[in-house]
């Protein structure tokens, strides 16, 4: 296969998820910066720490891109992770996104509630969820990016687990609607390159990272970049044989690794492997 | 939803992997046996330390059907998970499934080797492992039951992820194949009802448990039916409704729970939750 154009430093952003337990949105920004990366995804508990009018400032001097704004548990009822967050709330979020200027707001909804075991109705419930937020999404030009979440977190976390159910949604949504494709997520899609093909310019981020053959547990387990069995390369390639041409954001939640090693590390690693291996 | 009627003992299978650690095939005839279930699953492992001879002997002593034959890393590699497993092998597999009298084989097909991270090629080396697999299982008349395994063991384990896969797979097979669906594997899938559908009469083995909300690690982690998040009797019914009228089979492998009890309150479990949530 030919190989693409390596890609380019401009290109990258790195999740704040990647340096969660190290750094502060502050310094995230800040050292990001200084490694010469000018995107970042950010995550509601950090803004929250930071306080949106200092966050706003910061981002600005620095001149930092905000790729997304990452939120989880969409519609969780308060049994739920990240719950409770009721449609207002999901609201306030999106006016979160706006008010840092994020390019979309990465849109993880929830799952079964404790009471049912239900998937079906809870698949729909989601759906009646996002059609009452869209509105807000297209009134405030902060399009939500709904991102299918790994079968093996159905149960827990969130119910929209392939992209082929994350673009029938935005088919229905329309406009203010787009998709997040994860790599660690959908990676193992056998309907993958079509399901890409089909979301086309709807796909709003790009996230990256790897699946180590060594994985043992479903959360925070995530590997960098060419340390595991993902075909990056080819991967971005469909992506961006549909079109795609925004940034490729590295998220690596690692309590085995990654999030014990000192954070100047961390992101360096993600801008050499970056440059090698995606 | 109309209640279905509650699953029958004579219905009721085991797969000897939930009594794994516990139990020997030998014991595992004369356990379940005496609990009154007079249908079981058998491992490669646990035939090859009896021996087929006495296997024979004591299945037929005892009347027990051989609902499967659970066979996986078919096609491996040397470096994959119960390789290296090339075509010879698999057919003597058959031959084994075929000295038993099991009803079909469980096909647990591999993935990825270690050299490449290319799982669409995988996946066509698979299917034509199968291809020249399925003449033996025709002339044997022991038809490959091939198994979507869930997507968390697409790395390491398996690379047919959906039952779509396999009712594809089936479609090119024609005779001699079918598709074990498995409740732990395909549980999340948002095309679940419409794949069982379309696999009718091709649905060879039923495999029940649960998906724990507490689950944490990726292998051998199954629920008891009823202590996790899987509408089982739902999808009994479309199961049913899709024409399946073969036995319920029940493995949970259980490293922090039911692989540490005795085998005898492992069984009457699985019994009396078969009759009471299944």
């Amino acid at each position: 296969m030919e190989r693409l154009d390596p890609p380019r430093l401009s290109r990258l952003s790195i999740n704040q998820a990647t340096t969660r337990p190290q750094w502060s949105l502050r310094e995230a920004i800040e050292g990001y910066s200084a490694a010469g990366v000018n995107a970042i995804s950010v995550w509601p508990e950090k803004l929250a720490e930071c306080g949106i009018a200092d966050a706003r400032r910061m981002l600005n001097d620095y001149g930092m891109t905000v790729t997304s704004y990452c939120v989880g548990g969409l519609f969780a009822g308060a049994d739920q992770p990240f719950g409770p967050r009721p449609l207002d709330t999901c609201r306030r979020l999106l006016d979160e996104a706006a008010a840092i200027d994020a390019a979309c707001m990465v849109s993880v909804v929830s799952t079964l509630d404790s009471q049912s075991k239900d998937l079906a109705e809870s698949r729909r419930r989601i759906a009646e969820g996002l059609q009452a937020l869209v509105p807000h999404a297209r009134a405030i030009r902060v399009p939500l990016a709904i991102e299918p979440v790994h079968p093996m977190l159905a149960g827990e976390l969130c119910c929209i687990n392939t992209l082929g159910q994350a673009n029938a949604l935005c088919d229905e949504l329309g406009d203010g609607a787009g998709v997040a494709v994860d790599l660690y997520h959908v990676w193992w899609d056998p309907d993958l390159e079509a399901e890409i093909q089909s979301a086309g310019d709807r796909i709003l981020v790009f996230q990256i990272c790897d699946w180590l053959s060594t994985t043992t547990t479903i959360r925070n387990d995530r590997g960098m970049m060419g340390d595991g069995v993902i075909d990056i390369a080819g991967i971005r390639r469909m992506v961006e044989d549909a079109g795609y041409q925004g940034y490729c954001d590295v998220e690596v939640m690692s309590e085995r690794d990654w999030w014990g090693r000192p954070a100047e590390e961390v992101v360096a690693t993600c801008i050499e492997r970056f440059q090698t291996v995606c």
